[in-house]
């Protein structure tokens, strides 16, 4: 295992220590989230009592198959924590999210929990966003024309392919990568994009006040 | 054929009588954007060259079989005029649209277009909005948690159903119908939904100053 990958298995298991008996949780999707979920699926196996909401199909699938307790929001109206990566965290705890493509299903999840656990290694911790390109999850029908209203407001957008075919989300939208360069005030960007007609939503995290847990290459684990 | 189908053919007809040749046109949904249709369908058998751009599977469908050529935003940026009905128009021209289940596509069909023209029957004009209730397009997925949202915001939401089942969106996406009353604000109490995570277009279409032709049951029809 290489120093990255040691750090996203120590901040993805401080995060999971986090869970308690009886917590409704989230699961959120990615390399670093991975780990918490497999750690997660280790104490349910030692006896742990929870239920889970999954971000995504793939951390869905994992879950499952860890013997996770799977729940979904027609029986459950909030949840205690949610854990989750991030592709960008600044210093002032903003987020950038959705390099995994879950980002709506991800930002449904953290709104509907009480605590929001948000797991790094060090290289996404910056001072200000906007060095990963911002995804932007968009309907299919007319999406070009969201790529030029994204144009226009200078964000460089390409829209994200697999095998050359358009990446499809679990909703069955469309995602635009953009480079806006340095995001001073991602609140306003956040609010701008959403706006759009045709954008669904936006890999701006604002103001979750989230507990940060970064780890560092040399074996360090911060919690912020 | 009753007055009020022949009041919607009416107005229908008056809107598609403002479709020049080499235009570029959207082709809107629903009982009076029908008769628009049918309309073009007809002049283009005639010899009326256009392109068009359908707001739903139903409207493609339909100006397929009258041999009305189709176009899309991957090769158009704009079109020139866009026919559409309304569930309500208001005196000041805010508009409530969604009842036939094409709002996101004819809302993106209508910002795309120069000259926005509204088709209605003279019930659908009326001095505040609200009566109807304004369709929202939400995300399936934690789709419970908007509802509550929007009830918190005594919206009173309805998920629409077709044969006991979520009814499904040429986009993918559930419906709720929001019972918000009278409706004084139509730009606040749009962006203030636009801006929930989970909702991916509200019913109401403001500030796109239409030219409205409402069609009286008497045989009257009026521009506006």
């Amino acid at each position: 295992m290489d120093t990255i990958t040691k750090a996203k298995k120590a901040a993805g298991e401080k995060a999971a220590a986090l869970v308690q008996p009886g917590m409704l949780v989230g699961l959120g999707t990615g390399s670093t989230a991975y780990w918490a979920i497999e750690k997660i699926g280790q104490m349910v196996k030692e006896g742990l009592n929870i239920r889970a909401v999954a971000t995504s199909v793939a951390s869905e699938q994992q879950a499952k198959a860890l013997g996770i307790p799977i729940t979904s929001f027609s029986e459950i109206q909030q949840l205690d924590i949610d854990i989750d990566g991030a592709d960008e965290v600044s210093e002032d705890l903003q987020i950038i999210k959705g390099g995994g493509g879950a980002l709506l299903r991800e930002k449904i999840v953290a709104h509907a929990s009480r605590r929001k656990v948000i797991v790094a290694d060090e290289r996404k911790y910056v001072k200000t966003l906007g060095k990963f390109p911002l995804p932007v999850e968009i309907i299919p029908f007319g999406w070009e024309l969201v790529f030029k209203s994204i144009q226009a407001l200078q964000g460089s957008p390409t829209l994200r392919t697999r095998e050359d075919q358009p990446y499809i989300t679990d909703n069955g939208n469309y995602i635009l990568d953009c480079k806006f360069g340095a995001i001073e005030n991602p609140e306003q960007l956040h609010h701008h994009l959403k706006a759009m007609t045709g954008v669904v939503e936006t890999g701006l995290f604002i103001n979750l006040k989230p507990t940060v847990i970064i780890a560092y290459e040399n074996g360090e684990v911060k919690t912020i």
